[in-house]
Parts: C-alpha cells; structure tokens; sequence
C-alpha cells in the first residue's frame, strides 16, 4: 500500500508515524513545501521572544530522522500543485531543483494546514509587517526585531497567538501595543472572563485597542504609521497581523473534493473527503460542531494530532473509528496569568439559539491558609433543563490550566453541573480546598437550577428598574473600600437583625465580594418573606472588573447577558 | 424542626452550614468536644512546619462567628457521652464547667470523625510521643518541637499524614526517619509510584525504614529509642506515631446503631443510619466501594465535606439525593514531588480477585522545548476487557495534579482508557504537549488491549526464563550510561537494517527510557516475523527506580504484579 501525504507538520507527520507503526510494509511518502517538518509551532512566539533560547529545540524532527525512525520518504521544499483524483496521483514540485514529477498514491492524505488572513488592506505588504505562521516567519520576525532600532511594536489581533506575541515582544523590551477589531481581547470567551484579562495586559504596560479597526498603512522614515478606522494612528517599528487563519482549501478545491459552509475541507466521520481514496487532517477540514451540529474548522494543535491517529487507523483497518469532534479546548499564559475555554462561549451559545445560564464564582488555586494561593475565576454555562455544561471559562494564575481540564473533560463526555459537584478531586493544602473550585462552580448552578438562588449579572446592574433596592452584604469596611453606587450596606452577619430596614416589596440585589455571603444573604430574605431578591453572579470583584471594562470602551454595559 | 449535630470539623460543620441555607428556621445545635470547630484539618503539619505562620489561618470560624453567620449554637468543649434513640436525646457533657445535660433532637447528625491508633507498644505513652489529629495535637507538637535539644524525630507510618509530618519536621532542621512496616511507603499505591517518591525522599536525606516493624519504646536520658522488630533501634528527641486512624464509633455502638465489616457507621445511600432519625458524615462511615461495591471508609475531606451538603439536602427534603461513594483520590507533596491516586491501585484490585492490567507512561508536564518542563509517570490499571479506568496514579512535579484529577473525573463516571486517548486537554506550550501524558496512557492502553503491544513489567525482568534475549533500542551513548545487565543494543533507527541479529526463536523483551522507541520497535519486530516480543513497561526508567526499591529492601522483586 503506497500512502502519500501533503502536508509534514502536526496532523501530516502525525499521521505518518501512526501509519509506520499500524504497517511496516507500506510505502509512505510526506510532501512538506516548507522547509521543515514536525516542528513546534506553538512555541515560535517564544523563540521570538527569547524565552526559548534554542531553535533547534523547536525542530522536533528532521526528513532524515524520521526517514530512519519511521522508513518514511520525506521530501521537504517541495509542493504538491496538483492533484488527480482520477488517476490517483499528484503533482509536485521541488523549490529548490525546480523539478516537477507526479507521484503516485493508493491513499492520499490532506494536512495542507491554514493561512494566516492578511486583510487588503492599503501598505499590508510595506517593510516591517509581518504574519507568523512557520519557522520561516520567526526567522524573519527575530531578524527585524534585531535588525536595530526596533522599539515599537503593535500587534494586531487580540487572539491566542496574538497574546502570545503582545506577550513575547514586551518581553523583548518591546513597547507593544495592541489592536482588536472587536471590544474585547480573545473573541472565542465571554466578556466578562475577557476582561478580567485585559486589565491584566493593561497593568503591565501594553496599550490596548479595542473596538478598534485598522484601515492602512503607511511607510515613512522606517517606521510604519498604523492607520485606525477612527482617524488616530499608531507609530511603530513593527507589526505583527495576527487576526486569525484560513483553511488552505486550494489543492482539494482543484481536485474537486467537497469543501463546506465554514470554507474547510468536507470530512466524514471518518476524516474521509468527498473522494474515498482522500482523507483529510487538521486545520484544513471542518467538522461538525458538538453543541451545534454545524461543521467548523478547530485550528488546534490537539485535535489535529489526534484525527492523525485516527485517520491512520482508518485507512489501515478500513473506516474502523470515528473523530467524535473538538470541543475548541483552548489556553493561554497572558504575562502571569492564565486563560481558556472548552465548549462555546455563552454569546456564541446564544447566537446559536442554544438556551443557557451563565454562572461566575471565584475560587483559591488551592487552601488559602498555605502560602501562595491566589483568586482564579470560572464561569460555566449550562443547559437550562438538565444541566448539562456546555462551556467553561477560566481566569486566575496557579492552577487555572488544572480546572479547565477538568472542565473540559466533563464537557466532553456530556456532563451536567451536578457532576461538577460530584466531581471528587485530589485535595491536600497546596493543591486545592476540601471544596475545590470546579465544586463550587457545581454547587452554585445546583443552586440556581433547584431555584434557591436567582442571580443577576454585572451587565445588568446599569439596567435596573429605578425602584431596585442595591444591597452590599459585605463589612463596613469591604464597603467603604468601594462598592457599587448607591447600594445599602447591612453586612450578611446582621441581617437577621436589620431585616426590617427592607421595603418587602421591591426588587432586592444582593451583591458581597464574589458571590458566597450573597448567597447566605439571598437565603435569608428569600425565607423571610422576600419575593424578588437575586444575587449578583461574580460578586462585586467581577462587576468592579467588567465596569473597568465598559470604561474603557466608553460604554454603559457589554450586552453580552440577557438579564436573568 | 430541631437539629443537633456532633462533631463541628468538616462534615459536622459543613452539614450545619448548608441546613442553615436550607432552612433559616430550623434549630441547629452542633456539639464539638474540642475546643474549636470547623478547622483546617489538613493544614496542622504545615502549621508545625512553619510553612504556615500564623495559627489563625487555620481556625477557619470560631463558635461566635458561626453563630452570627449561619444562627447556629456552636457548643465548643462539649462532649456527647450518650444517645438515647428511643427519647431522641443526647446527653452532653461540658469540660469547662462539669455541667451534665440533655438535649432533644428530632433529627441527629453523626459527625464523630476518627482517632488517631495508637498500638499497645511498650512505652508508647512516654514523654516525646505524639499523634496529629486536631489543634490541640498540633499545638502541643509545635510546643515540643521548640522547647530545647529537639533534633532528632522519627515518624512512624509512612502515610500521607507520615510524609507530610516528616517533610515539616525536615524543614524545621530536625534529623528525620521514617519507619514504615509494610515495604513501600504510601501504601494505597502501587510499589513502582511510591519507589520513585521513595528515592526522592532518601535522596532529600530523609532515612526510610522500610518493611520495619517497631516494638517498643524506652525513654532513657531525655530521649526515646524507638526499638524495631529487627532488633535495630533508632534514638530520637521526639516520636510522631502516625500509622492510621479508626471510625470513632463509640457513641453509635452504645446507641445501639448498626456498624459495619469495616468499622464504620453503616448508612445508607441518603446516609441514613440505622435508626431513620439519625444520620451520619465523614470518616466515621463506611460505604460501599465502587469497585468492589464492598462497605470501607474514605479518611478524606472531600468526601466529608460533600456528603455534609448531602446529608443536610436529604434532612430537610427527605431522602432526596444519593451520595454516590469515594473513589479515594488522594495527593501529597513529597518535598518538591507530587504524588497521588484515584481508585484502587493494581494489587489491592488483584486482592479483591478484579482483573486489571497495568500501564506506565512518562510525559513531560509541558512541551519540551518550553523552559522547565519535568518528566511525570501515570501508571493506570483498566478492565481487560472493557479498558474502562479503574485506578490511575500519578508521581512528578509540576502539573502532577492537573493529572491526578483529570483521570479521577474520568474513572468516577465510569470511563475507559479510550475517553483518555480523546480527551480533549487545553494545550499551549507552557500547560502541556499537542498530546498531553493523560491521552498517552490512553493511547498506549489501546495499543495493549487491541493486542498491538504486549508488555513486561519491571518486576518480572529477574523472571524472565533463561533463553529470552533483553533488548535495549535507545542510542549507544545511552546504553553505555546503564542498562539492565546482559541486553544487546541495536539502536531502534537501525534495527530495520539489523533484522537478521535477532533470534526469531527466542522470546524478546524491548526496552528503551520510557517506553515509546520500545514500542516502535515492537511493531517493527512483531511485523516481521517475531512472534514473541514484550515491551518493557514504563521503560528503563522505571525499571532503574523499581530495582533500587528492591536494592533497598534486600529483596530480588516485590511480587506485586503477575508476568503479562
């Protein structure tokens, strides 16, 4: 059996080795354009940034290597520009000899990848503007940034590789800016956990952009002027374009294979192409949706090391195992903090039609009597019914990348917040609470689906009726420190005592520092003949975050959230 | 609706707190003996360590602040000395005043926790000998400690509490030995995972008397020698006994109350004791095992906890949610290692008769080319069948308990090594790699059950029948760094070339450093006319650290597992 393979970086050479180890005796062959295969894409913005020292670490594999290792015929520097279907063969061509020769296959496999988007826009392809996609690019970005005189950069794009950049190039000692078309940074979160983020960012020096469209660019005296939709500009000595990646679908729209609504390559469950000779890996194909049924594309690292594995199984054994699909679990450190999401965001949800409830509780990294425990931030959405999770989302420093793994898994295996109750995880002090965050977060979503406790969002509270009744449960103190305007303060201790200083019958919300006295504070006047109290979700440390927020963008509220 | 509660530590405490949220009218009464409630149980040896510093960290609420939070009559210093089920009383016994009462309940809670065993050894109530159970222990440790010529201690029993005492008692300067009777420490794990923490210890200058039974104490000349079953004795300044603890069942048993095989509080599943008006949390139950579905403790905080929020739902609803029973997941910080388990290690399932197979992985806690990354071992034991998770255990550094409660989640809602091999991680470099060590096991499991890979374990290799040849395939550079004696080393990248070295009659046991040249090396061999060919689990790694373990031990293997 003769397998060729377009494409040698995670899902291609994945693929490879699974298929070596499944057949000994197949001939395999890998066509890479590029120069390397195998390597570290995800960590390029850290060699930029000299936090990885050795390039050579990132080249996790060369063709010699895994020709010995894996018997495989690697051909780098050389793209397949063709492919015909009906004869079962590609076209290729070597960049560096400038040959061209066909190449035969029994199976193909597509894992050309994605592109870095380069809007049209006027001066995108001047000096000093650049995409970062392969090792080629990181050369040249590391190049420039040492070229002399580099000192500003702006980073457009406020996704994951975009942070990672921001991050690499302030490292450097950089003075970065960044610019994002949309109010808030990583447009996959809520933004609520979003903001938690960009005050992060803001803090440690780095200009942020929201809300903010670029229009052009203009080269003049070495530098590039960053024209803004709204008419400012940004001087810089470097621009990195990182708003996002296009499936390179140029080869398989050639071939006449299927290609679907999101603009990737059309799989089957089985990761085959509309041609049952072709399959296809990576963040090229798109793939149903868990939540949603609509196929999209998860340019991951992840799900594309994993359809390798299956997609070889499948085509030694013959269609023998499914890709169940990704549910997007995502991740980034952002300077000492750490982020990510697994499942869809509660605005995508709702744009989706899919009904959910959004729940944010604060919890420590771990016992907060041992040293070193710090705050960190989930907000889950669940379905209204069952309380099936349909997303998580995690802010916070130690510990962050832990509860969204758990998360995530319990995502994917359809789980409900009630397993998130359950869920029964390691404690001793420097791990974790004998109620560990991701508990918390069940208990809460208990709570609101059983009715015990209604809530209200941050966003909600510049849209209250007029005749609402703020009430802060926290210590005098806690409260003089700043609150929101205008609420009473009767601290959850007195309650009991000072019940009769509440007019029964408005509308009362409930807010202490992140959500627990609340909630004691919510029990008590929902048993003591009070109707319409609700808890503010997050409490005050998530409300004060979110109207830093709106500030920023000069707006009233987000209209992320429905009120509840 | 009158409840009286006894014992104010995690499950007495948390049961009050969420029946107070339940219900604000109801009477709640907690009696506690000691003198404080609702402490960090866990944080004591920290505290004795000083790496907590203030003890007030630790007193998470006092009798007062209950009161005024959750309108609760805490009675601190306050003994029950008997139930009387037929008058639904208690009868109560203050050690500050002497004063004897009765209180009625219409519901009781249980909540007596467990005690400290101290084995009737000669000597064992002499000065400079303690256990760690409450603050009062603890306080009095820490006043020994301190009070002049403490230099050296031994702590009994190498436990989760053992090593905590004996790492913060190391971190205080003392000399510490840990005497331990069976031949492993941790004994829940498996004997592969507590050698690797074991070596760490000895190699933090920790002395381990493993398989060391001790027989007596004599006090002479300020210090305790501390007289071993081998005749040996170690001299010490102080004595920490921590060899298990015991269901305090005394109450229950004079109430007439159903206990169990294991020497618990029978309840059942809505933690209802035998007489339907009383219930009872924490470590002093028994409950059904998961695996074996047969009636043991959890001495843990986790589960006391949550079953305090389950006991108080079912009092004031009426029996309507199940405590679905501990998986056992616990952790401890060995030094600067991690070191934990979920579900019920390989021997202890081979004891209750339940098929298992065993596999070891290693796995970097991040990628590679990121700075810092540590090497971290997962050993999971699965169905043979089904492959569905029965126990994983996890030994490292950095993101150990990432791990440890990702496949906790996963064994408790009953899933398979393949939920392993998809689960969908967050990964970016500084969290994790494309294939985190979580789908590694999973993936190598799946090799093993579709019977792509068959393997030897460590402790078989001093087993092995005479003609087997001993395969090394890693570089010759690390051959010559050690090996197991008498292997020949081809190199896996060469090995296609030198097929015809190897005795296709003989059986072949592979090994490399973790395990996965070993494994490619075993599809080469077994696609090319090898038929009897074994991959050494866990690799030489594993392998180096087991026969150290046995090097210590005087002994040839541990036994613990069966050839493949």
């Amino acid at each position: 059996m003769k397998y060729v393979i377009i494409g040698g970086v995670a899902g291609g050479a994945g693929t490879a080795a699974r298929l070596r180890r499944m057949d000994e005796t197949a001939e395999i062959v890998i066509f890479e354009k590029g120069k390397y295969i195998s390597y570290a894409n995800c960590g390029l913005p850290y060699y930029i940034g000299e936090v990885i020292k050795e390039r050579d670490k990132l080249l996790i594999q060369t063709a010699a290597s895994f020709k010995s290792r894996f018997n495989t015929d690697v051909r780098v520097n050389t793209e397949v520009t063709a492919i015909q279907p009906a004869e079962k063969k590609v076209t290729a061509k070597c960049s560096v000899t400038a040959e061209v020769y066909e190449e035969s296959y029994d199976k193909l496999v597509l894992a050309p990848g994605a592109f870095p988007v380069r809007p049209p826009l006027l001066g995108i392809d001047g000096e000093g503007i650049f995409t970062l996609r392969n090792v080629s690019d990181m050369d040249a970005i590391k190049q420039y940034v040492h070229s002399g005189g580099i000192r500003r950069a702006v980073v457009i794009g406020a996704g994951f590789v975009g942070l990672e950049m921001a991050e690499n190039l302030h490292h450097l000692g950089l003075e970065v800016s960044i610019v994002e078309k949309v109010s808030q940074i990583l447009p996959p979160l809520d933004f609520n956990i979003a903001a938690i983020v960009q005050q992060h960012i803001r803090a440690k020096g780095v200009r942020l952009y929201l809300d903010t469209a670029v229009s052009a660019f203009e080269r003049q005296d070495g530098e590039v002027s960053v024209k803004l939709g709204n008419g400012d500009s940004i001087e810089a000595d470097i621009v990195i374009m990182s708003v996002g990646v296009r499936p390179d679908t140029r080869l398989a729209l050639a071939a006449g294979l299927e290609t679907g609504k999101s603009g990737g390559i059309v799989v089957n469950e089985f990761l085959q192409t509309s041609d049952p000779d072709i399959y296809a890996v990576g963040d090229a194909i798109e793939f149903p949706n868990p939540f949603t049924g609509k196929p999209g594309p998860a340019y991951l690292a992840g799900p594309a090391n994993k359809q390798g594995r299956i997609c070889a199984n499948n085509l030694v054994a013959g269609n023998v195992q499914k890709y169940p699909g990704s549910i997007s679990t995502a991740i980034v450190k952002v300077f000492d903090m750490t982020v990510g999401i697994a499942g869809m965001a509660s605005k995508n949800l709702q744009k989706e039609g899919i009904r959910n409830i959004v729940s944010t509780t604060h919890g420590g990294s771990h016992a907060g009597y041992y040293p070193g425990a710090r705050q960190l931030t989930i907000q889950i959405a669940f379905a209204p019914v069952s309380g099936r999770l349909l997303s998580a989302q995690v802010a916070g420093y130690e510990g962050t990348d832990k509860r969204l793994d758990v998360l995530a898994s319990i995502i994917q295996r359809n789980g409900t917040v009630y397993d998130l109750a359950e869920f029964e995880h390691a404690y001793a002090p420097p791990f974790s609470s004998a109620k560990d965050p991701v508990n918390i977060a069940g208990f809460v979503a208990d709570n609101i689906l059983s009715g015990r406790m209604k809530v209200i969002y941050p966003c909600d509270i510049s849209r209250l009726e007029e005749d609402t009744l703020l009430l802060d449960v926290r210590s005098p103190a806690e409260h003089d420190r700043g609150g929101i305007p205008d609420a009473l303060n009767i601290p959850v201790d007195e309650l009991r005592d000072r019940l009769h200083q509440l007019p029964a019958d408005r509308k009362i919300v409930i807010y202490c520092q992140v959500g627990l006295r609340g909630y004691l504070a919510q029990r008590i006047l929902m048993q003591s003949g009070f109707s319409r109290v609700y808890n503010l979700s997050g409490g005050y440390r998530l409300w004060e975050i979110y109207q830093e927020a709106c500030y920023q963008l000069q707006a009233e509220d987000c209209g992320c959230f429905q009120p509840a």
